[in-house]
């Protein structure tokens, strides 16, 4: 953030700019000032940075304008939905640079078609407010994740995100048919089709998914509705080891089919964590196991999916793959064995400031890798403690790090400066991704670049140069894109 | 092809350019003359051409060397995996200044891990070879369609290819992990990636993804692997309309699960035609009905398939949406009832050249769009034959058109272009592709040109001059790019 310090002269020049902005796009779409702060602050609360001006417009129309008035000033773009993202990929970094355009006011369903499994919606709907919706017309649209009381789905569409239920239903990516995009010049791609089938060519829609706004801000999006899952069965399992659960997950593809929304696996400290935040969580279970995987699956219709996970429970632990484990027998049981997991969240944020990391690793490596990675990191920062859990069947692990209580705010950092470097050390030999699910937004800039081959590179610059060959838009975002001399 | 008649000239420059690859390359690479026919000859045997020479590389090192021999020389190139494509996307349109690459020669299985789930795989593999190898490692690889003996998997994901499994595990696309790809300037993209998950920043593999070549050659895929499918159960049910049959398959939606791996709606001459061509067929049932689907579901494990197929199949009876059905009590009986589906385009082509199209709409406009369309036709064309039949969960139709028997080659060529003029302007008002798993090569370019925005049109062009800036790679094939002056 090195221009937090806006000189007198440059906030004359950025109130005219402001000014500017107002005339050609109404007051009303136009805030600045204090009322920016609410978007140019991180979701964790530890960045807040600053920006010219926030636009918010309610149309696609009023977004195309605004990204053309943007660019007429000579300012850049930062694309923002529901700012819930990890890695800093929707605030600004140049407040007397930048202009956000927020997506919230465009949250209109434009179209929900039970018979096509379809609907069409506005970016700045909220991902909760839109399941619900789905949920009331007898259907069920499955990205689910943590942040989706706030998240927006364009951010979802721009961020590629992830969640629990990739298993079963992939990434955002496999859930967009379609998508609406105001360009760099203020055009508008609309591509809107809620065709299942479309094969002219090429895909132009891709580049946009998971570009985080460095292409074009997606403004509108059809997506694929599933059936909803009128039979849930959640477990959860004891076992000894991680390795255990990978094998756990191979036998369980087989045996229950494409069934399975969920299978996330924990270590032991989870409940520990869990607790903490959450002191009146009852243990689901007793005893104490090395490894616990947590089990989703789930089912419209006539197979009986009760009997399902009994019988696949029954077959694994005769094997003694599975230790012990708990059924939840009730709705409100299943959501207690959910609330460990995201409690183990609020458990690791409790104590102080921390290494998360979000990586991917072959399934095959899953066990491996993470043995290996906490060896490395417990080996040279012994008082530290490593959190590993995630989502098996998509080779993601969030191996944390935290460090230990008492420590200045200096070492607390240099810690997780030292345990990053030692992970991702590790990941290197096992061919790994630095962000299987939360992006490169400009937090992870740095490591992004330095890992990047030459082509890709290439690559890279040449699309972004053929899109945005003013580099407007969310520059600063995933590459730094030099402009043309 | 309007340089057909090369002049002596021109055949000298040819030479030289022949030998100049066979100097640069090693004869062993290089074909020319009456060898290079096979490669110059379409699918359907209808359209045959020349290129300068064919280049068979054995690997992705003799690829690039191959592409940087070719583009020295002023030529350009047209990748070809099985040439079993329908839209002469890697059929040579300049047999003076064009060069194929065929990948045929790399075949390789690079890494089939059972663990991980996945294989990484050279693009000159038969897919019927990759499918029965991954089988006898105990997985499965999905991807089915008729030529799949003959298809390439490097031309299977320059096409995303679709076929009958599209419905449980999506077009090609769905089915990638990871590619390398030979750029135009000879660069070789390495992204063989298996990871499932893996969100650093835009994707770059899929805009090479049903890019028919004309970005760069697919050279190496990695997939996703499933497990087998040990129970299968296949049906054959007669209905009172094509309404019906979609009404069948939202039911099927919810009552199967996610289980279903193909639904495919057939009319009753479906059977005169398969017959026609397999005389020996036994009629599956007795009876006849205004339309027909073939429904499969499958799965491994736990799950009992035949007796979901049972429970699924008294309750739509019951309820009168199915007439009568037949389920195929054996593998042989199951073939018996594909041999339908696939004799019916044998018929097709027993009766002369026909218009096929490959159409998709809404899921729920499906049975509207083929009543139109087939109206459309029947009363400008009274004498020619319809056919509807294709992939209902896709909305995907093939609505071919037969003229009648005895006609001149012109007479013929005139109703079948009248019938596509008829169908696609049905198709525009149901907001449909005329591609849905084809793609669009050079058969169907000027159709896919006449119907492209100018937004989609620019950034076509701009992402290929970024990539390909001289345009040598396929140039021919989905846009006509103009050089740079």
């Amino acid at each position: 953030m090195d221009r937090e310090d806006v000189s007198g002269s440059e906030r004359g020049v950025a109130d005219a700019r402001v000014e500017a902005l107002r005339v050609r796009l109404g007051n009303d779409l136009v805030l600045s000032g204090p009322a920016t702060e609410h978007y140019c602050r991180d979701w964790h609360g530890d960045i807040t940075t600053g920006a010219v001006a926030v636009v918010r417009p309610r149309s696609t129309a009023e977004v195309s304008a605004a990204v053309k008035a943007i660019g007429a000033l000579g300012l850049s773009i930062v694309p923002q939905g529901g700012n819930t993202g990890l890695v800093l990929g929707a605030t600004p970094d140049d407040p007397a640079g930048q202009v956000v355009i927020s997506l919230e006011r465009m949250t209109a369903i434009r179209r929900l078609d039970v018979d096509d499994f379809s609907a069409v919606v506005e970016a700045g709907i909220v991902l909760s407010e839109f399941k619900d919706r789905v949920e009331a017309a007898g259907l069920y649209f499955p990205l689910a994740l943590g942040a989706q009381g706030s998240c927006r789905i364009g951010g979802n569409v721009s961020t590629n995100a992830g969640g629990i239920n990739v298993l079963r239903y992939g990434m955002t990516r496999e859930l967009v048919l379609g998508l609406e995009v105001v360009l760099p010049d203020g055009s508008v791609f609309d591509g809107l089709s809620t065709l299942r089938k479309d094969n002219r060519g090429i895909d132009l829609k891709q580049l946009f998914i998971g570009a985080e706004g460095t292409l074009g801000i997606v403004t509108a999006v059809s997506v694929k509705l599933m059936p909803p899952a009128e039979q849930v069965a959640t477990a959860l399992l004891g076992l000894n080891a991680l390795s255990d659960a990978i094998a756990l997950y191979r036998r369980a593809r087989r045996d229950c089919c494409d069934l399975m929304s969920a299978f996330e696996f924990m270590p032991p400290v989870a409940f520990t964590l869990a607790r903490e935040a959450m002191p009146d969580l009852a243990m689901p279970m007793p005893g104490d196991y090395p490894a616990y995987v947590l089990m989703e699956i789930s089912g419209s219709g006539l197979v009986d999916i009760d009997d399902l996970m009994q019988r696949f429970l029954q077959g694994v632990m005769e094997d003694g793959l599975v230790l012990d484990g708990v059924v939840a027998v009730s709705r409100a049981q299943a959501r207690n064995l959910w609330a460990f997991r995201e409690g183990m969240n609020e458990g690791q944020a409790k104590r102080g400031p921390h290494l998360r990391t979000d990586v991917s690793v072959p399934l095959s490596k899953l066990a491996d890798f993470v043995q290996q990675a906490e060896a490395a990191v417990m080996s040279a920062l012994p008082d530290c403690l490593c959190v590993s859990y995630g989502h098996v069947g998509d080779g993601n692990v969030h191996l944390n790090v935290l460090p230990p209580a008492g420590l200045t705010r200096e070492k607390t950092d240099q810690l997780i400066y030292q345990a990053k470097g030692l992970i991702n050390g590790v990941l290197l030999g096992f061919c790994g991704s630095i962000s299987a699910e939360h992006g490169i937004g400009r937090l992870k800039k740095s490591d992004f670049i330095s890992g990047l081959p030459q082509t890709q590179a290439h690559l890279l610059n040449a699309i972004k140069r053929a899109i945005d060959p003013r580099i407007i838009m969310n520059p600063g975002c995933q590459l730094n894109f030099a402009k043309d001399s």
